[in-house]
Formats: structure tokens, sequence, C-alpha cells
């Protein structure tokens, strides 16, 4: 099988090497042998190893019949829709590990894949090495799942975990992510959960066979969390994560991106650095964890390359035929009921009226079980931050 | 699709009543609908409201042509080994949730099971519910697989849990487990290790790609771990766990079960209870762990269904064609260089001429690297026991 590597980045390049390193492993797995015909980018790779097999036209590889399979890697959703929809619609199979192309156009390129009996793969968009996509639609289909939770950014579990230990705050923790390379020059997209809503809304999809829409999802990041937060969360017993979850219940799918209070009885609890992890919980199976590497150039390559391998071993069959294409509504999680932890100036301690534990100038308690609404309304004198219990 | 469940216990129960109560949805899932045509038990089930499926004569089953797939719920080696191959021969697919089988028989049953171009899949029978043989061969095949190491047996890992977190005796803990009906009366399986010692086997000949044979496995139960074991390893800042593990070395695989004390770093350091939980490191992925529910009625028959579904969508294919019949040598544990920990007679501390730490009448430290066999040796004079680290 010959296939073409969209984006010759660090994911791209990793796959390049796993299918040159592991050939022979593969060609067992696979049944046949996979070679990488062209490299797709836009700049040269003067020396690189690879550098023969580099083109600057898409159209070199989409209109290559020996290509049966493109490998998205660009990231994005510009360039990158637009080849790999070009590239289903004359019958090549495409791999991606771009969670912003699988959350927005995932529905559409699912739908042509299926249409022309090819394969549009994507394990690697969510929890990178770990296997979380393939668990879910071949693996978890003797149960009902209510709830998936998880821990999907590896660069805010970092910075948290960080906070957590080093009792640093948030901007101290940001800088020294930014320099290992946790975290980018502009980390919006980590910090503010939007990584995290498209992640949980490609899970939600596959979960409940329906298109949920990452933009529907309310997403708060962990810039208003403070180190007191940790310390106030850990005087409770807790510790505290950026979760994306679903439930899904009899009323419908409740959806969201936030950081919650977790306790030590959730497996999620302990999960630190820049490790994921994602909770998914059936009425049959119980709670299943899967744990691993969330990012990293060779972890999220080689689950790119197990796509790879299903797709030689699958010409011709769709194997993932995906979700349908109709949105579903979201019901909203601030009438839902929970428990809360209430943060405010600890110089308002007193006017609480309530049992509350102080750290450095704030002051927190936790609430018994009620609706963030309802919280929010009652504890409004305080002008709290109020984070959910998972 | 009719099917035939061989064994109406407690998982054999499950399963009818999964493929039942989660008709729509398999029917989704599958293609198509599943329907359980017969079950198979000596037993009569007076008032059981499936009473009208059953038969005591195999051979209504394996004479039906409309019967394209059995489900074995059975147990051990005789009946259900002689039932399953006549079902492949037939050309009838077969789902197994049964560890012994696999591990004793599992090389000819998938060998014939490629002949017939059918399927023979067991997800069931390694972790319960816990997704880990399907990501074994379809999701990690874009890395090598350097090791598999796994609490796989919730009895124990339940009973080493409740010794740490109530400080009693082996014996009081079984007979409390026995009470719960987590232990069974006779508890020889869980607690010598064999069963955990027939999942490692499973995993690893699926990872090797041929017959690892349970019998060549080292293996050590928990019969031996005291409570003051325990708590020596927690004043080392660890805990103990009944591991079933397999290397990947250059030198061969090495293979073996047995208590092992596990630092806090491992993401096995805390699963607790029944919870079971398997990591496998690759080259490539990084460490990846799999957790949930390892046991249990309706967990372990969601798995046994998932097979099922998976098999209705892949008839006249057979998914995974499993390992070749060629038998691996495995290299000793005791000759490897590893850390260990080493407890005997307290009376001994002084003559032992190391820092010891004291639990009762009991005395323990921890050596640097060495072999078993090194250790054994130094050591001897102390008729220590000696636990390896993880």
């Amino acid at each position: 099988m010959k296939i073409a590597v969209l984006g010759y980045g660090n994911i791209g390049n990793g796959v390049v090497r796993i299918v040159d390193e592991l050939s022979a492993e593969l060609k067992a797995r696979a049944g046949e042998k996979i070679e990488v015909k062209y490299v797709l980018d836009l700049r040269d790779f003067p020396g690189d190893p690879y550098e023969s097999l580099l083109t600057h036209d898409v159209n070199d590889i989409l209109n290559d019949p020996e290509v049966t399979l493109v490998v998205e890697t660009m990231g994005g959703t510009g360039a990158a829709y637009k080849f790999v929809k070009a590239a289903l619609e004359v019958g090549k199979s495409a791999v991606s590990s771009n969670k912003a192309l699988v959350a927005k156009y995932g529905s559409e390129l699912l739908a042509i894949a299926r249409e022309k009996k090819i394969n549009f793969q994507f394990e690697a968009s969510v929890g990178g090495a770990i296997p979380i996509i393939r668990p879910l639609y071949a693996c978890m289909t003797g149960t009902r799942i209510n709830k998936i939770a998880g821990i999907m950014n590896g660069t805010t579990n970092y910075m948290l975990t960080k906070m957590d230990k080093e009792g640093l705050d948030y901007a101290e923790v940001l800088k020294e992510a930014q320099r290992l390379g946790y975290a980018e020059a502009d980390p919006t997209a980590d910090v503010e959960g939007f990584d995290t809503c498209r992640k949980i809304a490609i899970l939600s999809s596959i979960a409940c066979g329906k298109f949920v829409d990452f933009e529907d999802i309310p997403t708060t990041g962990i810039t208003n969390v403070t180190k007191e937060d940790i310390s106030l969360a850990k005087e409770f017993g807790m510790s505290i994560k950026l979760i994306g979850y679903s439930d899904f219940t009899d009323e419908g799918i409740v959806s969201e991106v936030a950081p919650k209070l977790v306790a030590p009885e959730s497996p999620l609890y302990a999960v630190s650095d820049v490790f994921n992890a994602i909770m998914v919980s059936g009425d049959m199976s119980g709670d299943l964890m899967f744990y691993g590497s969330g990012a990293g150039k060779l972890p999220t390559a080689s689950a790119v390359v197990a796509d790879i391998v299903e797709c030689a071993k699958n010409a011709g069959r769709t194997v993932y035929e995906g979700w349908a294409d109709e949105k579903v509504s979201l019901v909203s999680p601030k009438s839902r009921e929970s428990r809360f932890f209430v943060r405010f100036d600890a110089s308002l301690a007193a006017k609480a009226g309530i049992d509350v534990k102080i750290c450095g100038g704030s002051a927190a308690f936790i609430t018994g079980p009620t609706t963030y609404d309802a919280c929010e309304a009652k504890y409004k004198d305080l002008s709290p931050v109020i984070i959910g219990l998972l």
C-alpha cells in the first residue's frame, strides 16, 4: 500500500519514521507492505532523510492512482479539510490526527467515506496514543454508555499538577510550560479548554451516534484557577482537573468542559503531569478508564499508524461508519444537580454564614446537592468562583 | 444472527440478558438482529424467563444450520473445549470468556477459525469488561510492545487492598472475601496466581504472535504475603500487588506472576479493591493503561456481547487471525536484574548488617540492583521472603 503524508510537522515526521522503522512488523500486521510515496509540505527540508518524498503540490497525490490512503497531520480546518475531502472523493481512505477537522467536518467526511466504501479514521485525534475511539465503537458495543469524562489535554494537566506540587501561580507555570515546549506561544486553545472541547465532542458523537457540535458545549478553561483553589480543594481531599465530560441521560446529553473537583475515589483523581485519561461508564460494563500519553510526536504518530494498518486490512470496506449527520440538542449543565466548590474573598468569610476553609486571601466551602444556577443566585453577594464536583 | 449460549451460569445468563435488553442497540451496531436460539446446560431452570431456550444436547446446536455462532461460558477445558472445537469445525464462529480454554487450546482453536474463515474471539477472558485483547491486536499496531504488566485478578487485589487498609491478616481477608462471594470456596486458582498466569499467557501470545505456554510461566501467589509485608512496603512508599507481566527483551520473553512492590510512579500503584488494570508499554506509544471491572457478571458478559457484535459484522472474514502455533521459550526472571524487598525475622536484623525497617516480628530492606538468584544466595542466612520491585 502506497500512502501520502500531508503535513511534515512533528506528527507527520513521526508517521514517516514509524512506517519506515517498523516496516517488517507493519507488513506482517497489515498483510502488505506499507510505503510512504509522498510527503506534502509547503516548506523544503534540505538534508532530511525523507527529502526525496517531498512534494509541494497536492495534485501529485490526488492524481496518483497508486496512492490509496492519505494521512493528514497538517492541523487546522483550512487546507486540511480541502485536501482530505478531495482525497476521499477520489476514493482514497484518509487518516487524521486533527481534532479540529474531525470535530468540525467529521460528519461530512465520514459520509463520503461510507458512500465510497473507504475509511476515514482518526484514533490519534483524541488522547494521542491512547486507544479510545476504536474501543468506543468496537469494544463497548455490549453496553449502553452513560458517561464519558476525561482529562484530555496534557498541557493544562501539566500546569495544574505543577501548581499543586510546587504551589506556583497560573502565570508562573504557564511560563514554565512554554519554556519546556508543553504549551504553545499562544496557549489559548489549551488553557481556554477549546482543545478539550473538540475532543469530548468527537467522543460524544461516537457514543451517541449523532453529531455533537463542539460549538454547543459550554467551555471554561483553567485561566481563573488559582493556587489557592488547588490548596483549598486539597483540604477537602480533592484535586482540580480540567475535565471534558458528557452525561447521556434520559433528558438528553449534558456536555461541558470545565475545571472540576475530583474525589480520590475517581480513577481520574491521580492522573498527573502530561498524562491523559478518559473514563467511560457503561450500564453493563461499569467504569472503564483508558490512560496514557495524550500527546507527543511518536505516541500520536503510533496511533495514526495503527489506523493506517486498520485501513490496509479493510480495503473496500468501511470499518467505522460514523455518526448520523443529525445534530443533537444539548441539555445545559447549569440546571443539573451536583455539588459545588465556592471560592471567594476571605474577607467575606464571616458573611458567608457557613464553615469555610481559608487559604491565603481566599475562602471556600463545598455545597450540598444543588444546581449551578441556584448556587450562583444564593451566593451572589460573595462574587464567588464556582467549580463543580465531578 | 442466531446464536447459542453454552453454559447457563452467571456469565451465560448475563449474555442472554444483555442480548435481550439491548436488542435494538445491538441490531444497529451489528447490522442485523442478534437472537439467542439455544441455551445449553445440563441443569434445568424451571421458571427462568429464558427456560424455553434450554437444551441439554449440544447436537441440537451443532446440527442447526441457523446457528452461526456459539458463546462458551461454561469454564474449564473439558466439555468447553470439545464443544467449541466441534462448533468451529462445522463452521460456526465462537466467542469465549474462558481463560483456561484460551490459554490451553487457543492456538488450535484459532487455527481452525482461520482455516474456516470464521472467528474465535475471547475479549472477556482477560480483564472482564476492560478492552485489552482488541486494543492489543487492533490499536497498538503502530508500536513495538516492550512490556505488559497488570493486576488481572480482582479477588487477590481485593484481599491485598483489605490487608493494607484494615491491617488484617491473609487468613482473615480470605474468609471475608469468601463471605462476600469475591473468593470461591476453593480459592486456589486466584490466590496461587493460576488465574493471572493464564491471562498473562494469553496477552503475551497476542503481543508476540507466538504461543506463550502458561505452564512455562513461573507463578507465585499471595499466600505468603503478610500484613507486615504490606506495612513495610508502605514504609518504603510502595504497595504490594499480584502482578502478571511479560518483558519482551532482545534476549527473549521474560514472563512471571508474583507479588511485586509497586512504586507510586506506576499507574498500577493505586489500583485497589476488585479493579483490574493492565499496563502496556510500547516503544512508540509510551505507557498505556486499561482499567476497569475485571470480573462480575454483567461487565464480563458485556465484553462477550461486544465480541458477538464483532463477529456479526465480519461474517466470512477472520478479524483476528491469532498467534502462530510455535511455542516460545521463556527466559527465567531469576537471572534478570531488578531490586528486591527482603523480609525476614526481626530477631535477625542485627545480623543483616544493613539498615532495616521493622514491623511486628518482621524486618525488611530493599536491595540495590541485583538478580533474584544473587539476592537469594547473599541473604540465605536470613531465610528471607524475597519480593521483586515492578
